[in-house]
């Protein structure tokens, strides 16, 4: 047994986290059959309001021409540890997937900035769905998020291995 | 004022988001002072534990070479929304940081997959301390992941603007 075995069972048994959101999203995509799989390619426009408590921690976003926003998914309810998604017919695990449904139902995607009005930003490429809670917001930094990719699992060849 | 603003009024007010650690993060870091500050450029090897209930959706993945890693900064106390960073003198504002002590403290890392061994991923490049809470796990994609930047901000410069 790890050393460490101790500790994580204490985790396991641990109160939960709580967050609170720090804005919302709104979104052309009205309802989860209405988002894209991935908002990459789409060229629709959503809003992020950051909640006015929060916008001093904005400034001079407008700087960033992309940005990394992390949400959380309202509409999940429940979660499979095997999936099928849009690309196959083949059942995947569940963090080998993108699906919103998840035991933290976490979502995250870099989105163009394209304009900051106060504590609204404008941004291109977003999947969430209109009402979406904001939860967090950095900075996209190449040299930080991005790694020269070997093996890409069963998603290989499925959705491009460049940037698109 | 916009149609969404009653909406807006009430998320400030709901409960606050709930979530569970899938898993417990053991790391050569031992505290908050040890580890890098982007993980990037480290050799070192760190653990990820996923909990046993949770082991089942990590189905295949080893067929990846990188993973999206998010976690919860739990030694975080506390935030500001202008904040100094280790790359300059200036006060930047807190979402165009990396700073762990943030509204939501959600940390998220792309590493790089070296070998899987039922419930623990042996990971390079994760700059999560010891004990870190483990949120979720996602494949790291490049078509989906990576944007080209035109601007970043106050960052310009300072980190390299590809990938490392």
């Amino acid at each position: 047994m790890p050393h460490w075995q101790g500790l994580s069972n204490l985790m396991e048994e641990q109160h939960s986290l709580e967050l609170k959101p720090i804005g919302i999203i709104h979104s052309p995509y009205k309802n989860t059959g209405a988002a894209p799989y991935q908002g990459y390619k789409s060229e629709e426009i959503s809003q992020i309001e950051v909640f006015k408590d929060f916008e001093e921690g904005l400034k001079d976003i407008e700087g960033f021409s992309h940005i990394i926003v992390i949400y959380w998914f309202h509409k999940s309810q429940g979660y499979h540890f095997l999936v099928k998604t849009p690309w196959d017919d083949s059942l995947h695990g569940l963090f080998t997937t993108r699906s919103p449904h998840r035991p933290c139902p976490l979502g995250l995607t870099v989105v163009e900035l394209l304009a900051r009005e106060k504590n609204i930003l404008k941004v291109k490429g977003l999947d969430a769905i209109d009402g979406t809670p904001l939860l967090d917001i950095k900075p996209y930094v190449p040299s930080i998020d991005e790694r020269a990719v070997v093996k890409s699992g069963w998603l290989e060849g499925r959705l491009g291995k460049g940037r698109s």
